[in-house]
């Protein structure tokens, strides 16, 4: 199988390319998605698809959807911000473009982006995080994207952090993406500039002397200049995010973490403390090898390659039968001194 | 393959028993455990396999070891009420009896027992939580046990369920098994008698007159006769439970919960607080398939019975050649409506 077209599609736009065997992509497209009528989000996706199949020798398509896709792959049951409700997204498209369609969770498909081509390779367990408005998530777990009973696994981003915490867009008080999250990060800087406007002079004029002109990259900004008051916030929600893995890691063991999304842009402002907070936090440190940290490389294309190449072996395999279930698989794992 | 022998070895005990492919004891025998000198502990390992195997035609052995076990299933890395210490217990136990020796974690065990054997039959991503002391986990997910990128998986009851909360024997704060194990259920009445001695009579009662003296059965026997003081510590340590449950669910979304341990002895007095709490928490609650939650079927046995198994299955399965890696695993779940 030779080409595939793997799409991201989101709450404001629809990304859209065709991807090759090797996670390259060979022809990228944008459109702004029309998130009101699902109807119409389908054909923009159909319209995207045909016109690079005029261009393209491509076999299936790929649809990374931002919503809780359901267990077999057919439908997005939900999507927050769409106006996707129990939507057979999978059989709509397929009618409409008449290819193969592999339907998956966006951060699901970037996660396996990741592991396939960026900085998860030669990883078997490995926890992908999008650290943007909120906090997305996708395992790969013995090499393979682990969904969960009914296709929600991977939304640790609503998991408690704080008991009767800061409330949550989930309905949940102390979700961990309210402390973790890109809005997290621009919170803190624009309370802080609001509370101590002679301390956050930096900040506020990036933001045009209004607090609320304080986003994500203004703070950014302001850290990679030394300015303590960004750094600081930086510290804060790097802190909370490097506790929340740590917590993940009681659970999941993984061999390495990702971090992908908007925030994560910000590199080492962000990871170093989350690093400190992890390597302070994780339970029977001292006597466990601590999981990788890295940032995802891949970028804001991790959605559209995962998606593609998703479609590619999805259709490409053949179904495994299922054997007695076993703990047979590590046996393959490769063995190693520091292992 | 026939027989095999399993071994629960805790800080206190040696739990033995043959057993067979359907997962029936067919005899049991009980040590004490010489904790303090690991080459002793082996010895009262091989004895009791001597023993059982000059009354049975046994295969392989399994160890279920109350530690951290690393990937490679041979040695115990840690066990926090032995003296092991980077212990190789199987190649000891193997020197020792001339059998095959299969090694793991003893909560995995008792998962693996119960998927097979008990509760978690016909589910295939399975959350087990023993719940005594502290919370011990396993996990099972996609009909395979789940060990982590070096085999400490599943240890959630030290993820931190309260910031700066109760101090915990892992030496962090605010573990969730300082609010949801039998330890905290024993703290929360006892400390309930001394504050308040007049509404704790019937547990001052059962206690033989000291807060001291009240334990786990004694709360349990307090509550199912209606006693309120006992029933709230089972609705506080429930809801804890119950919230931890649903943080479980928001990262891997199983198609159960089984509750064991010792304090899963006391039923619906824990379950029925734990489910409610689990109702209120689970984020995207409406969208969602509710995990079922239910009590361990093999009590006490589980750990060995476990052992044995997973003995007889590593011993049994041919390895498998790993493909390409894929989200192929769940093309052959079982589709049904209510999924």
């Amino acid at each position: 199988m030779g080409l595939t077209v793997g799409l991201d599609v989101g709450g404001t736009k629809v990304a859209a390319g065709v991807v090759d065997r090797r996670g390259t992509i060979v022809e990228k497209l944008k459109r702004s998605t029309p998130a009101a009528e699902p109807s119409r989000t389908a054909q923009v996706i159909a319209a995207v698809v045909t016109e690079l199949r005029g261009r393209h020798p491509v076999q299936a398509v790929g649809l990374g959807a931002a919503g809780f896709v359901n267990s077999a792959r057919a439908a997005v049951m939900f999507a927050p911000n769409l106006a996707w409700r129990d939507e057979p997204l999978k059989q709509r498209v397929e009618d409409l473009v008449g290819l193969p369609v592999v339907m998956d969770n966006d951060a699901n498909a970037s996660a396996w982006a990741e592991v396939r081509f960026g900085a998860g390779r030669g990883y078997e367990n490995i926890v992908f995080l999008s650290i943007g408005t909120g906090i997305g998530g996708g395992l790969v777990l013995g090499g393979e994207l682990y969904r969960g009973g009914w296709g929600m696994a991977g939304e640790p981003g609503h998991c408690r952090a704080v008991p009767e915490g800061r409330l949550c867009g989930c309905g949940n008080r102390g979700c961990w993406e309210q402390y973790a999250s890109g809005s997290a990060l621009v919170a803190e800087a624009r309370e802080f500039a609001r509370r101590t406007p002679e301390g956050a002079i930096r900040l506020l004029q990036l933001g045009g002397g209004h607090p609320e002109g304080i986003g994500g990259p203004e703070v950014t900004q302001a850290a990679r200049e030394g300015d303590p008051g960004a750094l600081r916030c930086f510290q804060i929600v790097g802190g909370w995010l490097g506790q929340g893995m740590a917590d993940l890691a009681a659970i999941l063991d993984p061999d390495c973490f990702v971090i992908g999304g908007g925030v994560s842009e910000a590199g080492d402002l962000l990871l170093a403390p989350a690093r400190a907070a992890f390597e302070k936090a994780l339970t029977g440190r001292g006597y466990r090898v601590y999981a990788d940290i890295m940032i995802a490389e891949l970028g804001a294309d991790a959605g559209l390659v995962g998606a593609a190449d998703l479609a590619r072996v999805s259709l490409l395999r053949r179904p495994r039968r299922r054997l007695d279930p076993s703990p047979g698989r590590d046996r393959l794992r490769r063995a190693g001194p520091a292992r």
